[in-house]
């Protein structure tokens, strides 16, 4: 893309009325904007970003035989009246209100009540199951403090897989499964989450929540520093320094960010609206049920609290929303000017057809340092040169956003690196 | 795809609830699932087809230089209170409702509101116009009749595009680009589309609309059968069998879906939020502005109204779930079996290596009746059929769902047939 046709520009100083640094940096560099606290519009860089994220999401997900649906975010009261939930968390959680006629609805912030009922029509026997939808989809909360930019939103994406089993033994394999394809999500994001050992509700002893480590969290973990084994402080039954349970190190408090959980629902729903199936003895059974979050806007937030410096965000490979930048940088030789511009164009044409996704600053007018300012705000892996001095040597510079100097390169050494990393 | 995967199945009869023909049988063939009137749940086949809109408007989009953005379905009052839309039509057509605080939300059912003073703040001078931003984006309306399935929903999907300009005459231009854009799109999408005079409000003459003909539509349009110039009846001053005013043709009255519709905006936003630019003269001007939506799950409910027959669905090629079914037909010849099984294994990775798309009926213990009713029912463009009697003549049979006869073919024969119908 050509950053002269960008519609978005950065700012010099952070809005004044944000206090986290996700969206701070994220509004800076333009990549969101604030609508209202919690609520934030995708401007195009941030919104190939999210689609990145929720477009790992959805492969790890399609690669477990995941299928994909779209539930709706408007609910009828009905649903939420059977399980209680109407009531209890209610609207200290839901957006609730009537429309015509008085009917009640309600926005949804999870989907057990809709998606339970839906796989009940499609249950008969056990040869049926196990049964394992997914949707990415925007969820809102009645939040009360929504202050963590994209961290904590009153309208946030989610992706929310839940699965439906014969037995328990198939819910705990399938459980262990997502546990380890969770891990990979995480990793291919840039983060490092740590297994967290959660309240498990009613129904279980312990859910698991992802938590990524930093001082930006909202949530509190005991974790061993050497194993990495960790519990949520909700329900920690370690303090700071005490000996790990599961090897030789020792247990530290931290903050972290939650950017997902499983949870062994069991049969709490399929309770609920009867969702039995006939077992190969032909007796109705209750199917037992496993759900499993992550926010990809939530994702997105967190890397760039844990992924930032002075000069701004750096992406991680996998999500950022191109590749490279392609700078040129003039002077006052026209001449010179003009090779600049021509060799630019020659390489963002080449990269383009290579498949290497490119933002092109093809912006004349502007300093050397303000355009290096900006790609640093900006953050994207790598950044390629070409000004008189590249001229001068036949070759381009390449930087790496986190590196302290850049390479010089012919250009199909250029072309050759960058094409291997996007294999 | 393997159907036996498939957690959906497919109804004997419709739901007694839905009377529209789109519902009924989408509802039947298992892509969506009503949740409420007006609110559905799209299925996995169902959500293909959607995504397939979706992109083809994406696609086209892009094409002409929009850029793609993701704003929030929850507002704030304060903008809907500037331009007064939050009293008129207020919570007519908005659901409104108040979250912690008693501050108050609202739910988006369009997003000038929105969109105008996010484009503000990125707008200094001529140069940074014309901006060109869209979103494919849920939005909500508080409905007072939802009985046309997805052709009128309370949860819906749009595609809104909005333009901002320096002068009219670009405004004019890019509106004019935009007509010949939707008429593509629409029949990609496989839809004969009407470019239909609206009312243009306080602003200007006319806006316009993109109007479907089938007996299934809420609206009413005059049209002339010859050039196919058309009105909406709340503006037309044409009555049936009056001559047409553009040709030799004649009017006639007909019903019909509005899918898009295109409306010069002008100054209408930007003077409520004081949008301004300085002009090459250097004098603060109001820019002009345009906007122009398409229903993505609207489009898939008109392709269902018009294109469908007694055994069900029909897809157009572009927005298929898949191109092909691959259906087994076995017998009581457990070696014969063996074979079809076989071969239509081979098949199904020769298919999917060539990147056609494909659902592959593997599911045993089905008749041939109840399988080749199924796929009518399913619609896709294309069925394989591998039999006993194929096996026998060392062919496939190849059958257009629209067509009365199947073709003997060998699968080499196949393979390049789907392969040049994907180009």
């Amino acid at each position: 893309m050509r950053q002269s046709k960008l519609f978005t520009k950065t700012l010099k100083t952070a809005p004044k009325d944000e206090t986290s640094t996700n969206a701070r940096l994220l509004i800076r560099a333009g990549y969101v904007d604030k609508l209202m606290a919690g609520v934030y519009t995708y401007l195009p860089l941030g919104l190939r970003v999210l689609n990145k994220i929720k477009n790992i999401v959805r492969e790890e997900m399609d690669a477990i035989g995941g299928q994909e649906i779209l539930m709706p975010a408007l609910m009828p009261k009905e649903p939420w009246a059977i399980t209680g939930r109407w009531v209890k968390p209610g609207d200290e959680v839901m957006f609730q209100f009537k429309g015509r006629g008085d009917k009640e609805f309600g926005l949804g912030w999870t989907h057990e009540e809709i998606v339970t009922p839906l796989v009940k029509k499609f249950i008969r026997s056990a040869k049926d199951l196990p049964i394992t939808v997914y949707q990415i989809q925007d969820k809102f909360r009645n939040e009360p403090r929504a202050k963590s930019g994209l961290l904590r939103g009153r309208e946030f994406s989610m992706k929310d897989l839940y699965s439906f089993h014969a037995d328990e033994a198939s819910l705990e394999k399938y459980y262990d499964l997502m546990n380890k394809v969770y891990l990979k999500i995480f990793k291919r994001c840039g983060l490092d989450a740590l297994v967290t050992e959660a309240s498990g509700g009613a129904f279980s002893q312990y859910s698991h929540e992802y938590q990524v480590l930093t001082p930006a969290g909202e949530d509190t973990i005991y974790y061993c520093v050497t194993c990495h084994y960790a519990q949520n402080k909700e329900i920690s039954i370690y303090k700071e320094n005490d000996p790990c349970p599961k090897c030789s190190g020792i247990i530290k408090e931290g903050r972290a960010i939650e950017v997902g959980n499983i949870f062994k629902l069991k049969t709490k729903f399929t309770q609920a609206f009867n969702l039995t199936f006939a077992d190969d003895d032909q007796k109705q059974k209750l199917a037992v049920m496993g759900c499993y979050g992550i926010g990809p806007s939530r994702v997105l937030g967190a890397v760039v609290e844990v992924r930032h410096d002075e000069a701004g965000l750096t992406w991680p490979r996998e999500i950022a929303p191109f590749l490279t930048q392609l700078t040129t940088i003039g002077g006052k030789d026209d001449k010179i000017n003009a090779k600049i511009n021509k060799q630019a164009e020659e390489l963002y044409q080449i990269l383009q057809k290579q498949g290497i996704e490119v933002l092109y600053d093809d912006r004349i007018g502007l300093s050397a340092g303000e355009k290096l300012a900006e790609a640093d705000l900006l953050g994207l892996p790598y950044r390629v040169i070409i000004s008189a001095k590249t001229i001068e040597k036949n070759a381009v510079e390449l930087k790496k956003r986190t590196a302290k100097t850049a390479e010089s390169l012919t250009a199909k050494q250029l072309i050759n690196l960058l094409a291997k990393d996007i294999e």
